[in-house]
């Protein structure tokens, strides 16, 4: 994705939040709060939170979810072979329906380790 | 979305509409009848099916469907508010999985509402 | 379902609710609040909101789901045709994988209006 | 399954199909109507759609949907190498998820050739 | 889609494939070599099984297996009407919300007609 | 679930997946093979594999599959609050249609703390 994509992407993010927030009423709110908290650090790392977040995301099969913690991942200071094994365990549960959002999903990564 | 991305996105479907017809043969031809029979006036107001059309739409995250239904809630003269609550029930419903179908409902709504 | 049986599943629902707020903490317990929380009065009667919550439950199949909002749109008061019409939309955006649902739903509907 | 529980699986089927007859207005009817069309003989045979019909009931995980199919492939003379074959496409497609989906087909299947 | 348009997909996907490999263990290229595996020709024709495979996918909805199936059934010499009653099971199974899947089929379909 | 019923549905489990075995060619026994080889030891500790597995059953709401990694969990020692965190995301992540499956998750979990 390379910093230059990853900063369009978190722009336009940003940019359509606001209009959710523009027209979003409290439960909606509410709803984004509680997205943002489940997150954070706790009982679990927050590397082990985001994994669930990606693999969760990439059975159901979401590639603007999937890029997120993608993205998360790679700032949590993921590894390549955790990466792996945690997108195995994604293609094995969600089946070959998940490729084309797995080869996205490295893609995303492999440019995110170009542009270390 | 603006009447020019509207007009677009409904030569499109229209495009798209001829090559179905096209190839498809009476199984098809008759589910698309059905589909339009479904949504027209009867003991629920055509608003309220709309919006059973769009939470549906949105909670299987299909995103010409959603664009679809937002540009008929608009006509039928869907009010901000109610839009709110129907949509914060798609994302209860649905999950956070939504949320970036959630964000283009929203995204085209404003551009119609722009347009108005 | 008759009386019998519809006390019997709000009994085994409130059973393992309460299991779940044994072991949730704050996240769970604030997603079961707006969870309640959307379906409540506001810009969209309740009955409108229950129709939405019984198509996106159809849509994705969740028979407990399903019959949850089933009671609840026979307690608002909700008609025969309005109910078929609201389930012929289910049926043709989720198609014949929905049926086995729909029977299912139906057939609690057959079970509450014959304790009326 | 014997065939004892096919008779009671067909039964059940056709006692709740007439609850939908009993509600079922014009579309959910003609909806129907259509459903059984599709696996009609054609440019392709029965058993091709059959096959069709199991394989996407099995990846959309619909265990009725499934049955029915397997039962319906028994009939059509279906081979046991026949069935592997279509289940492996079907597994790998749809993922380990649908493993608890074709365990139950093969417990049919095997009854099926058990009562043979 | 042309051979041109085809072509791209073609590249497209295997530079995709190349990233997936590089990071991809033993176990993703263990899946990626049953994902080739179950298509093979055996006691089902590859033909019957690429129907299985195209239809899967449009349950699923997932465009880019969708479009690799069409193009493969094409390359088996798939006739309009057999494609026209597979995809109408799809329709009927999946529902109206894998429309804008069967339209993008069709115009891949039409595409690679146009092109012969 | 008790000790009684966890063998009696590993018991069950076992004997459905002789049947596959039975059944089943060389496409679907090296699925399974890949299918034990994912949670394995490796970059990442068994534990998070489980979790992994567990969530993404849940947002896909297969209950076996829920079951099956509630009990692995168990096995690997998984505390309450770290469960609570997953499944904190999984119900964010997947929305109130996996009430009912995060019910039944918590109950087995409730008998496998009772039982210990």
């Amino acid at each position: 994705m390379g910093e230059g994509k990853i900063e369009r992407f978190q722009k336009d993010r940003e940019r359509l939040n606001q209009i959710v927030m523009k027209y979003g009423g409290s439960s909606i709110k509410r709803f984004f709060s509680i997205d943002s908290q489940v997150y954070g650090e706790g009982a679990l790392p927050v590397k082990t939170k985001e994994l669930l977040g990606l693999v969760s995301s990439l059975v159901l099969r979401c590639d603007d979810c999937v890029k997120y913690h993608i993205i998360r991942c790679h700032q949590e200071g993921l590894k390549d072979d955790e990466l792996d094994e945690a997108l195995a365990i994604a293609l094995v549960v969600g089946g070959s329906i998940t490729i084309p959002h797995l080869r996205r999903a490295l893609e995303a990564w492999d440019e995110l380790k170009a542009a270390e």
